[in-house]
């Protein structure tokens, strides 16, 4: 191959010129002629019994189109890994927000007014708010015929416990018995919400073909596709998702909430309908990230090797399961950690409680999970008297270990990260009065699952690459793919043009999620580029009269290797295919091979392995205000092993907006729940960073080559969210002495256990 | 293979149900918010030279946001057989309705009344309104400067003939030397409009890429795109072309005539812009049929053996060439007819005169010919003593003939065709009083050129084909293609869905024109299909493990061939390629070998051979009215050898409706010009057949197969609507002894003519 002219550049994404110009098109961008407003009536109670509904004076209303109730839908439960959430509630709601009617009229404000003359008569049932009561013995179940429920086979369910997976490696009895020291810690973190600035909004069409088109900006078109076809009774076929540009998903967008509802509107009315979630019932009925309670206690050598961990991770997946099942696997993975040990016990739970459905923000389990175990290596570390650095450079896996779960480990650049994060934020220099330094490392996934690619070389020499999947603003789809095209092509990115998810004529996509999509997407791409480069040739060969052997496509333009003024332009190309051949396209499909791994460790694991995992390490330096407990973050770095960095100028992208969210997480967002219900459904009293809390970010990116990925490349979306809190709970532990065992790191805790003497 | 259970079946065509409804979108339902509203400025001079525009006092009428003229645009020139035709006329106007200035404007109201206040001075020219008079030595040129025009290669042109093509074959003055007797007639025809209810329409949007967008009901999208991207000077990737539905076409939205405009004043306002044609100006600055004269001199043996014929057609193609020169090879070819003729020389021209450019009406070239030459054939035959079916069926070409232009010609049902409509008429028996029979043969192309199909296996087990151009009406798309699919894959027609041309998407296609779309798309289809047949067969051998071999796809599923009970759904194969390949998907290709001729004998011929020619005979009775000359057609028989039927339902409405323009085209329409203006532009005087004017119409389904086509399939768009006014000239001459050589065959002609005694 070519010295790579276009990988491994900063490009100008596709899509750069249109969203500075404000002229994309996002969700809320798109209307149709003639569209009607819907409007979800919500429970105002956390768990209660639907008595009746009385809708006789809503629509009374005038302009009132037509009103559904979870009745009137039949039994339809909506799939996913436990069947267990019908579209509307029928007759129980089990959290605060559930939706129990949709309205539909002229306007948003029609629609609204008969919402409020809707009668619903509850008959409340006690609440349950927290993850370990569920748990008990005797709890109250929030799904009585939860047996009887569709589930995914294998998973291991009981009660209010929807999912218990476990990860087992060697004897951690026996480990116990072997270590010198053993710790033992609990943490818990609260909830946080993905914060997108578009709302989640869609739009449905019914047709007389009896077929319904849904506009949405979802992440998942694919998904959505079957979850409406499910909720309407039709095939998927008869189903078509068109994503709109997304403004912001990280997770949030992965789960249909309103497809289903516009589409069954739609269907009602005859007319386009378009529900807008309002940020007051995003935040109440949306899908944030799962607050979790976490025990570990783990068996070290003197020295600081590590020996045996034991961890209990539960995961408060609200009131339906969700992604909850998927994330207690990854949540044992994440875990067992980028270290070696040799004897580990780790079970995650996803239980019930009376609350949302909490959701798959970005790298959804692993901010908990690493909070509690750097925050906990580094009170061992303390307690052994060795330095946080030392204590990981000693445990830390390296290429071709064994992970927990019995993978092999490939491209491992977790040493060079957490060295080099640590040479970056000077960690051998001491930090001043009031200030101190943190480290946290991990790892995570980059998601497999099928991608496909439709390539066409165009009537005038460029090419065109239809996928399956959305922008969702990381630059994957309109930054990166136009590049890996256009390396493999001898092009220039302008030359490629990317056309996005549409189900009816797209190839199957399993969404832009799980920090898959570059990868993913991108391999699909490299096989439809090495299917048409091999058209072209053949197609070249005839009017070069040169072997095709012999001929390399660079410069828009098929040349005769060693004698480039031997050529043929792509444009001439094209237009010899169109007399020959009719054409000239491609396919690319990918489905990447699962990371293999010891079956036996690991039980009721949806997510077992790791897929070409990446590593990271992060490191902060913090003041800490010895007047008001508040926490200014001086300095981040952030060095991530991405394989190879396509873009870096977007790898870089990805690392600064995720540490800036993981900053909201670690210091100071939080849904603030009271016996079920939201207590800042809103943006002021929610509180998000802003510019003035993002210190300068440093990124740096560590380049350990996968074979597999395109050009040696991983996933690097979701995972610079995850460090942060543990980062900065390290961080703050040596400039202010105290020790948070709870997120977020608020002035008012950090002033109260400063107060109460409880650091360390 | 199995029984046919599809294809040969009338089944339901997938837009019935839609258009049934009003649901589907033609080209006028289509908006967008925020659109403008374009008008143009038409010359009201059929020969002219701009001094000046002054558009000052227009500019400033409220609601106006640009106006263009033609010397905004530059030296560009739209593409064609001959270059030249400016998107706006610049420095001289060619036709009174020709293009002068655009004004786009909030309304379509205030867009008229700034073209109302637009002040062009013209210095007045002479105007040539025929054909003749433009060819004779020291006529005055439209085209001053012709020869620096860019013109396709070996197009023979001389002042105002832009195409002179030849057609020779032995020697034609030997011929005459051998023929007992020689006959000479001239004939003539007038324009005819397509009449599409629909408008022409188009809407043009830019973006902040420099990409524009055009909707347009066109029947050629790919080379409205090459129109729109020369007119922008924008690289074809950088233009899309989607395809509304169409209401109506036949090949008056074959030409490109807003969409260059559409997207010029897209791009000089950044917002949408529409254009419609309403009727007023449709009539005179359309693409109706090119009038044409016709001069016809035929040698023939005593025994009526046909021995030499030399023919001179003069095609007026207005004020530019557009299809002018493609017609004048398509009309030697359709001269040299359906018949043994040793001897051949077939003159064609195609000539500027002082009207709008007449385009590509289905069969164009084709009802002027045979109007003439078998009008000719019944003035011999009767001269000669003989019958007229007697005459032709001693001369018609059979099996493995060669055609005048040296094309070997191949399943040929010329004979079964004429036997056919004799008996179907009753040829035998004698017409009433005032009644009478008349017979026209004829030969017609299904044209070439590419077609693709990109296809899929849905996640549901369906299927989705996506094609490159659209469904024009007659069937072809919406009903042929989901049986051809259905066919082969085992299912039903419900179970296909066709996705229509997107140029971003979709495969390069030659376009709904020609009677080609179901032959050619029919064949990519077939190819997709085989390529996805094998896929689904090799993943099915895994499943079901058997051999590929032994495996067919039939009711929806893989089964074993002879155990029907050991199958695998095809939905289940779908979901497990999603877990295995990635999906699959497959494209076809098809560019199909033009026929071989005898290139010596084709001078200057672009169309220089007709493409798996279809073969029809058409027989009428009328009814002369004594007192007014008034024609009814009391019965009309329509046979035609298709090759084989896929749809015999809709391959009988594309006879029923041919006829019946044909019809209007015999007994009534015309476009009348006086000194280059149109004097009927309108409804009301435009006279168009109604349903009172159309007889009862058997449609004979003639089925000589030929190798190369879908199932054998020929087209059958075009040639319903070429042999009518022949049949009926040649009926009413046997109704009231009156031979018309000039169209349309008027009552007042008639009377006229009887009242002259100039009959016979």
């Amino acid at each position: 191959m070519s010295p790579q002219r276009v990988v491994g550049q900063d490009t100008v994404r596709l899509d750069a010129r249109a969203k500075v110009t404000g002229e994309y098109v996002y969700g809320m961008d798109f209307s149709l002629p003639g569209m009607l407003h819907g409007q979800i009536l919500r429970s105002p109670h956390p768990h209660a019994r639907i008595v009746g509904i009385e809708t006789g004076q809503a629509e009374a209303v005038p302009g009132v189109r037509a009103i559904i109730t979870g009745r009137e839908l039949g039994e339809i439960m909506m799939p996913g890994m436990v069947f267990d959430q019908p579209p509307l509630a029928r007759a129980r709601v089990r959290y605060a927000g559930e939706p129990v009617a949709l309205i539909v009229a002229l306007t948003p404000d029609i629609a609204a007014e008969a919402a409020r003359l809707i009668q619903v008569e509850y008959e409340l049932l006690p609440v349950i708010s927290e993850a370990e009561a569920a748990m008990q013995a005797g709890a109250m179940l929030i799904h009585e015929d939860w047996a009887d429920y569709e589930a995914a086979e294998g998973l291991v369910r009981e009660g209010n416990v929807c999912c218990h997976s476990t990860l087992t490696r060697g004897d951690v009895e026996q480990g116990f018995a072997e270590a010198d020291l053993i710790f033992e810690d609990s943490f818990s973190t609260e909830s946080v919400h993905q914060a997108h600035v578009e709302p989640r909004v869609a739009l449905g069409v019914f047709d007389a073909a009896n077929k319904v088109t849904v506009y949405t900006n979802t992440q998942l078109p694919y998904w959505v596709r079957t979850n409406v076809a499910l909720a309407m009774g039709l095939p998927e076929s008869a189903v078509r998702i068109v994503t709109t540009g997304i403004g912001g998903g990280f997770g949030s967008k992965l789960y249909p909430q309103l497809e289903p509802l516009v589409a069954l509107l739609a269907r009602k009315t005859g007319r386009p309908v378009r529900i807008v979630t309002p940020v007051e019932e995003e935040l109440v009925a949306g899908l944030p990230r799962h607050p979790c309670k976490l025990y570990l206690k783990t068996g070290v050598k003197q020295d600081g090797t590590l020996v045996a961990r034991q961890a209990r991770l539960i995961l408060d997946t609200g009131a339906y399961a969700g992604s909850g099942p998927e994330l207690a696997s990854v949540g044992v993975l994440v875990l067992a950690g980028p270290y070696r040990t040799p004897h580990l016990q780790l079970d995650a739970y996803a239980v019930y409680t009376n609350k949302t459905n909490f959701g798959a923000y970005r790298g959804p389990g692993g901010p908990q999970a690493v909070f509690a175990l750097e925050s906990h290596f580094d009170i061992i570390a303390e307690n052994l008297g060795l330095d946080p650095l030392a204590f990981r450079l000693k445990n830390v896996v390296e290429e071709g270990d064994e992970a927990g779960n019995g993978q092999v480990l490939r491209g491992v650049g977790m040493r060079e990260a957490l060295e080099r994060a640590a040479a970056a934020i000077d960690w051998d220099k001491p930090a001043g009065p009031n200030r101190g330094k943190g480290l946290a490392c991990g790892w995570w996934t980059t998601t497999g699952g099928a991608s496909g690619c439709l390539a066409k070389l165009d009537t005038d020499g460029k090419f065109v690459v239809t996928v399956g999947t959305q922008e969702i603003g990381t630059g994957a789809i309109m930054g990166g793919i136009p590049q890996v095209m256009a390396e493999l092509m001898g092009v220039e990115v302008e030359d490629v043009r990317v056309v996005v998810a549409d189900t009816e004529t797209g190839p199957y996509d399993f969404g832009s999620q799980g920090s898959r999509t570059l990868f993913n997407v991108g391999r699909a791409v490299q096989f439809a580029a090495a299917d048409l480069a091999e058209q072209i040739k053949a197609l070249a060969e005839e009017m070069l009269e040169v072997a095709a052997a012999d001929l390399e496509l660079r410069d828009g333009a098929v040349m005769v290797k060693g004698t480039p003024e031997r050529r043929v332009s792509l444009a001439d190309v094209a237009q010899k295919s169109l007399a020959t051949t009719g054409g000239l396209h491609s396919r690319g499909l990918s489905f990447p091979e699962p990371a293999s791994h010891d079956k036996s460790r690991m039980i009721s694991c949806f997510y077992p392995a790791f897929h070409y995992p990446s590593f990271f390490c992060h490191a902060a330096e913090v003041e800490v205000d010895p007047g008001t407990g508040q926490v200014s973050v001086l300095r981040y770095v952030a060095a991530h092993d991405v394989g190879f960095a396509i873009n870096p100028a977007l790898a870089a992208g990805q690392i600064h907006g995720g540490v800036v969210q993981g900053i909201g997480m670690g210091l100071m967002e939080e849904i603030v729940y009271r016996e079920g219900q939201v207590l800042n459904n809103n943006w002021t009293d929610y509180k998000l960073p802003t510019i003035a809390d993002a210190p300068e970010i440093e990124a740096i990116i560590v380049e350990h080559a996968v074979e597999g990925g395109p050009f040696g490349a991983k996933g690097v979306g979701e995972a610079p969210v995850v460090p942060p809190p543990a980062a900065l709970a390290n961080a703050v532990y040596r400039a202010a002495g105290v020790r948070l065992h709870a997120l977020p790191l608020t002035a008012e805790k950090i002033l109260l256990a400063q107060q109460q003497g409880s650091g360390g």
